[in-house]
């Protein structure tokens, strides 16, 4: 285990797991000291509970994004339960289960956190996001640590409340893969009958067939793998298709008022781009960075559709969807982990081999 | 000059200008005559005074989007003459000067072409466009032929009537250019105070900067050449930027709730992303193919952005625009060229040496 050095009087140490960005043994996560800052008046520490592993976490890891700060400490679908709390804090109590999602700060005073846009912020550094969310300041050593650790401080302000129907052992996909299809199939306006189909069936697909299902849609899987068919069937799902199987594709060409992307890698986007309607759109939230080949604006033009993105969604907006998941009986489907299995379980996610989601459990 | 066989008894020929596919004595277009279907009870046949000159007149001619079937006679930005209006024709009559854009039929039965949108028709064929304008039939040797000629026969759906407010000589270009820039800022809802970037300063982008400014926008020309500033300036604009000067589009980053994109060929489309605001679109009208390179969605995806792309315009919006520019003293700015010409006015719109719009005279 690595120690690190706890050097200034506001700080403490919490055991996590995390990456130093070189192999040890063969392996990316081990386990290390994680130093965190001792809670402002305005903050709480929390213990964590249970911690989803999302897509991103093997991102920044990889250093796929070209940003990361190592040491790298991941997790951002966290729910957990306070256990001091500063006093400036009377939303929360101690000892009460709150869930901590891809955020912890943000300037709070710009247009978009006023708007409760927070994932938007438009301050110097934006928000500041649950873990590697350093600074883009070079003097700077600044860095955030996210769930895959005992303990985290976050600001009261970015604290979710867990409605009691919500199982706490399965809540914890939502505060990302939940809230990141939700927002785009809310902004999208989608309701009683809309059209949607919803690409890739993993962590963050598997969530967006039951939102959009419950939205009233009429909703489509596309998925590249035969064997989940079914899965998406019982998900929600009216029909899948397979993505390569050409035929199929095709007799879906202007179907869809709305398609949603989770494919988490590169892929070419001008696969899809002909199933929408006449003015639909479609909105990619896994690949952050580049398609794999050009877009070509005929077939958008054409028919005056659209492409755009969507990063995760505001606090206000994912309380919104923890509290609309417990409404609906929707619940993200989970493999429990303990957190010494986690290399293998970043194997096994890049293989597509889970149903849908790994959860550590990190009480044990 | 080429002559064509009239083998049909409804058919007959009249004078033009066209392509072979063929280079003759260097030039791409020469004198041939056009064989047209007489005009149809709901039909009228139209004495051309007037045809503007489109960049798509050039991507047809060299089969840019390779769907050009030869011989291939532009132009659909038509000012001319009724003179002979079929039985059913009831709200046009002999003698009236009407405009005639880039379409002649369409469907007129499916929900687009009902929304009066009918440049989204989903008809089998779709729209029938006014030049090239043939079946995606290989069994069909139909095609249509636009306004580099002397006569051209038009559904009566598919006449616009000329505000007396509007010069004969100038207006042709509003027909596509006009239409082309209006549809897609209308439907973003550009409106007082909006803050739009309008790229590209052609034959497009010169309507686009002057629609956008009477729409009550803020506008920012963007262009490649110093030396439209002050033209741009001229023409509503209230600040321009020189896309090469990376400084000056970095410092206009997050700047735009609209960005319309009117450059005609291949480019780099994550220039302008950045330039988005929070849930910012940019659209692009000039391109209908492939970007210059793939679109990264980490740009796109993280302030909500999108990146849609429009097709001219309805029937319906067609007026609208004729009737807009004509109340707000709004008109192309045009060089009259006789058909003659028409080869070295190709080379100079190619060469960006026009300014804004080259009209052929017909009656010349």
């Amino acid at each position: 285990m690595e120690k690190s050095i706890v050097n200034k009087d506001n700080q403490f140490c919490v055991k996590g797991f995390g990456a130093s960005g070189d192999l040890i043994n063969g392996k990316k996560l081990k386990e290390m000291d994680v130093v965190r800052e001792k809670p402002k008046s305005d903050e709480v520490l929390i213990e964590v509970l249970y911690c989803g592993v999302c897509h991103s976490d093997i991102h920044q890891v990889n250093n796929d994004w070209k940003n990361t700060r190592y040491p790298c400490v991941p997790g951002h679908e966290i729910i957990g339960k306070i256990v001091e709390a500063g006093s400036e804090v009377s939303d929360f109590r101690k000892d009460q289960i709150v869930g901590v999602g891809c955020m912890i700060d943000s300037c709070q005073t710009c247009e978009s956190c006023k708007n409760g846009e927070e994932q938007l912020c438009l301050g110097e550094y934006g928000a500041t996001m649950t873990y590697n969310g350093y600074f883009n300041d070079p003097e700077s050593d600044y860095n955030t640590f996210g769930g895959y650790s005992s303990h985290i401080v976050v600001n009261k302000e970015f604290l979710l409340t867990l409605p009691e129907k919500l199982e706490l052992s399965s809540a914890a996909p939502i505060l990302c893969a939940g809230i990141t299809t939700y927002s785009p199939l809310k902004n999208a306006g989608i309701k009683e009958g809309s059209k949607v189909a919803i690409v890739g069936i993993g962590g963050l697909g598997h969530m967006g067939v039951q939102i959009a299902k419950a939205m009233g849609a009429d909703v489509t899987a596309i998925t590249t793998k035969e064997e989940k068919r079914d899965e998406a069937l019982k998900l929600g799902a009216h029909q899948v298709i397979i993505s390569n199987d050409k035929k199929d594709m095709e007799a879906h060409e202007l179907a869809f008022d709305f398609i949603l992307i989770t494919i988490p890698t590169a892929f070419d986007i001008n696969l899809y781009v002909p199933l929408l309607a006449v003015k639909g759109s479609l909105v990619t939230v896994g690949l952050l960075g580049e398609y794999d080949k050009p877009l070509n604006n005929m077939e958008v033009a054409k028919f005056n559709r659209s492409v755009g993105g969507s990063l995760i969604g505001g606090i206000k907006e994912t309380q919104e969807v923890l509290d609309f998941c417990a409404e609906h009986g929707i619940a993200p489907e989970v493999e429990m982990l303990k957190i010494e299995d986690i290399n293998d379980a970043f194997d096994q996610i890049k293989n597509e081999d889970v149903r849908f989601r790994y959860v550590i459990d990190m009480a044990k």
